[in-house]
């Protein structure tokens, strides 16, 4: 069965760029799964980078929102994939109305049967003061939860720290 | 003498559970010193599904104030008691204009003499961009200091990332 | 060539009396560069309270702006450095509208040509709940940017929680 890795760490800790190079390692060409849609300025801005600096080693394709399809729809070629983030999944799920913990626990719970690898980046999120705004406190409660499911799910588990991975688990 | 364990890391990073999976490996039937108040909804529904994650192995004591109290109390019977959280006794000794240096000190400074095991949750506050609240800058500093407290006093520090526990000291 | 090594934690994690004790273990006496400016009662008691817990086998210095030159200054007489800290720099740096990347990439290009031994503490700000505020989030992304090239740079990168290191690389 494919080998699952979750890569975790603060805003600009370098989790993507050591997931790219862990995804790489894994098979190439590699499929970038971004979960990303360029809602505004910033976030368009900071997509474009990424694709810049990832090369043609690499197919992109998009899922915002079924991220257990297109990792179903991916695996039968066994080309690793790189999925870029499960915060933003989540976000999406929550704009959206989807039920967020029925997609994760389904996401986790078919982990084990995948056949190729997949590297899962995600953000940490909770170790700030408690936000004022309700909805920024359900956000990081709902992210530490996928977090710790995909964690569980996971092979191996990676705490990125100035550029630098971690290994937890 | 008892043993003490400092759990730390960020919300919904597994902490409550790992310390109570902890705490049960130590002895059973076991006790819970909650320092939680239900000032709030939110709060009340996070106590009760915490509880209703326990079992039967567990008698429940409230300690929002007198935790070192509370800690010579349960002293003498040996059980392992679990204390969840520091963060809340540290808002709690605050809220009510105790001198929570001096309560964390005198903690830190019985912690050896304690009989019975104690396992302490906490929470990682301060790895977020700085607060603009000059109280939420406070807190974050405190409870710092009061980690930093009890940490150097305690036989073990483990931090949890994504549900899994990483061994600092 | 002089070794570097870079301390990064979360707000009281302990990180500056780790980094003091490391620095003195390097040679003593040892040059402090403080990149503080005192711009508020706050930020003053603060400074204040890091000096007081400084002995006399401490030279101090400020390096508000140019770190590069404070380091190249104090580097022949091989007295090792500590450098308190990078996220202050960054600000310093950001406030008085210079080129931030260009200066943190020199800073990490110079660092294997040092020949005296130097400390840095850095802070770990990315890991709450995304900033409101676009200068925050700016702030966080560089903060976190500067970490990595230091990080990369240096032969040693610490992590601090709860007063304990946790060594990292």
């Amino acid at each position: 069965m494919g080998k699952s890795i979750l890569i975790t760490g603060g805003v600009r800790s370098g989790k993507s760029r050591h997931a790219e190079e862990r995804t790489l390692v894994l098979g190439q060409p590699a499929i970038y799964i971004a979960t990303a849609e360029a809602h505004d300025a910033e976030m368009a801005d900071r997509i474009a980078r990424h694709q810049a600096r990832r090369g043609p080693e690499w197919r992109t394709i998009g899922a915002p929102l079924d991220l257990l399809g297109a990792l179903r729809d991916t695996d039968s070629d066994g080309a690793p994939r790189l999925v870029d983030c499960l915060t933003l999944w989540l976000s999406n799920l929550m704009l959206s109305g989807q039920d967020w913990e029925a997609a994760s626990d389904a996401l986790a719970a078919a982990l084990p049967d995948l056949r190729a690898p997949v590297v899962f980046v995600t953000n940490e999120v909770g170790a700030g003061i408690v936000p004022e705004n309700a909805l920024a406190r359900a956000f990081r409660d709902a992210a530490g939860l996928v977090n710790q499911k995909v964690a569980t799910a996971s092979d191996e588990l990676w705490l990125c720290v100035a550029g630098h991975p971690l290994k937890v688990k």
